[in-house]
């Protein structure tokens, strides 16, 4: 192994989120394009709330590990932007309000009961990666969001375009993560390449970004199992004949 | 709720096993019925072993939590059945004599460089679930044992009558674990009878079987969506383009 320089450890981190970023799945191509029906968005809502509500558990992990005060109030900023200042504000309550306008009660969404367990083992497997690996690979997990603006985009486009179901309201969520997705990735960004100085902690990095991307990407294989090929999943969401799912 | 009598309590986990239990699973049936081909069948043990590399840990951290020397020394007994005494002796060695028979090299499948991400991720859920739940429920999480008899049976007869490619000694795995499931699933059965006594405690006993239901279904659920259905998984075994994968 050689050492890369910053600008090589970055252009590499660039080609795996060409490569891997969950931009590229078929779910996700499908829900954008507007292929996917009502009840297919749903469960792509419903399991991702899961990934959503479990961020700011995600942040205050790592936050828990940081060093510095500068670190902390640099991540602390996330746990902000998610968690929101007061009841009905930030992140996850947006999430909220696009399971709403698709018609799910949010008691059956805050509930986990619909969920896919594959979408649990991933959301966990996050949260516990960022709680027993190195800072560094920690920080440098949250890197995904270097590609998010690109996913956002296109989710919101083609969204609105496609599907009657779905207003600007509703898709409330995305539109501040356009910001703060590249200031957060920035910093996170800017920490690994001044950090990740041998060719060990290089390869830390490269393996958490591909973790993570392995964490996105497997969350859309169970929904595509499930919700378009319609494989089994006993106890999942299955549409209007899954009691309590739906808001009167 | 309503509290259950230890009668009434295993008949409803022998429901969930029926019903829920990985034997029940299109991957596991096209296994046993010969519908796999050679790559496949390396495809499932190389996955696989994660889940028997792991048995150990997942008991050495409940063992770490059990409260009296009469529980640690009965847990205890898994760990030696899955280390053995000496190197090459055990579960986890056995497993190995069969991904040694289906021709993948031991470097490769103990690097676990080819195992899919979502095996990962379930298995580590269930290391993490006996870790942080209760004791109880990390007892029951063990009770898919109860039903292990009868898919090896399956797994045993079936894959020496339609592979030709597998042998009695590849197999070697299997047939200690005929005597020593249903040892510990006894002993696992009898502790949740006498200490599931109130609704709660019933509640968890039955989500603790159902999570480990989910953790074995969705392990499968990765192997039929890649290497039944061709989806992509990359950085994932494929056979024999995967560098490293083959014994010489």
């Amino acid at each position: 192994m050689t050492v890369l320089s910053p600008d090589a450890l970055e252009a590499r981190l660039r080609e795996i989120g060409a490569e891997r970023y969950h931009n590229r799945h078929p779910f996700h191509r499908a829900l954008h394009d507007g292929a996917l029906n009502r009840m297919q968005v749903q469960a792509w809502a419903l399991n991702r709330y899961y990934y959503q509500a479990s961020i700011p558990v995600k942040d205050a992990t790592l936050l828990a590990r940081l060093p510095t005060a500068e670190l902390r109030r640099e991540w602390r900023r996330r746990l902000e932007d998610h968690d929101g200042d007061a009841p009905g504000t930030g992140g996850i309550a947006r999430w909220l309000k696009l399971t709403d306008g698709l018609g799910l009660s949010r008691r059956y969404v805050e509930s986990l009961e619909g969920m896919l367990p594959a979408t649990g083992f991933a959301v966990e497997a996050y949260v516990h990666f960022v709680g027993e690996r190195s800072v560094l690979a920690a920080i440098a997990s949250s890197l995904t969001e270097l590609f998010s603006p690109t996913i956002i985009s296109e989710r919101v486009s083609g969204m609105l375009r496609h599907y009657n179901f779905i207003s600007e309201e509703t898709l409330a969520y995305f539109a501040p993560r356009l910001t703060q997705a590249p200031r957060d990735s920035d910093f996170a960004l800017a920490y690994v390449r001044a950090n990740a100085r041998t060719p060990e902690q290089q390869k830390e990095v490269i393996d958490a970004l591909l973790f993570k991307c392995n964490v996105l990407w497997s969350m859309l294989d169970a929904l595509q199992h499930v919700y378009m090929e319609g494989h089994p999943a006993p106890g999942a969401f299955r549409g209007d004949g899954t009691p309590g799912a739906f808001s009167a």
